[in-house]
């Protein structure tokens, strides 16, 4: 699974720390963000550890967009699917990236303003 | 390519509007969009007709992962990479989506906030 044992995503992953979890499949888990920014603020992350978009190689692209079809079923699973929600993903401190082990966030609930930060 | 007649970046893939286009894959497109919100803000979808997260199939797994392929060598291509960027998708109407043909925003060349919108 290529864990890192200083990452908290793979703590997570391993089950060694515990995260609310609602969505896992094979290639992917989510779990609710500790620090909501909506009523719908989940985080999926690869089980593989990824560190950034700029680590993501043409080998994971099915793993990648695996983590677009978490967010259709968790979107489903919500009740947001149809009003609408935003998957966002940030890379490196320009952006806010703090844990570097990428993760899709989803946020639904409310009206989400533009421009996206 | 699954394009429709009616949808305005089918008809950027297909040559039939201009776009400033800066990456070309046999999967995917990205061009400048035409309301910046950063200094570097550039929309790269997919050949292949998909109106929104809630249409993506697991067998698009693929060719969605291939956006991220795409936004990486833009990013470096741009001299974003290193400081870090935001890609962003949005799904209806709470998020602002205008056009049913997924887009993935790449946005960098200034810190951007958080909660992203």
């Amino acid at each position: 699974m290529h864990s890192k044992l200083d990452c908290l995503f793979c703590k997570i992953v391993n089950g060694d720390i515990p995260a609310e979890i609602v969505y896992e499949s094979d290639t992917a888990l989510a779990f609710r963000d500790i620090n909501p920014q909506a009523p719908i603020h989940v985080l999926i992350i690869p089980r593989q550890h990824i560190a950034t978009i700029n680590d993501i190689a043409d080998a994971h692209q099915s793993l990648v967009g695996s983590l677009y079809s978490a967010a259709r079923e968790i979107a489903e699973a919500e009740g947001i699917a149809a009003d609408g929600y935003r998957a966002v993903m940030n890379c490196n401190a320009a952006a806010g990236q703090t844990v570097f082990h990428i993760h899709l966030h989803l946020l639904g609930g409310r009206p989400l303003g533009w421009p996206p930060g």
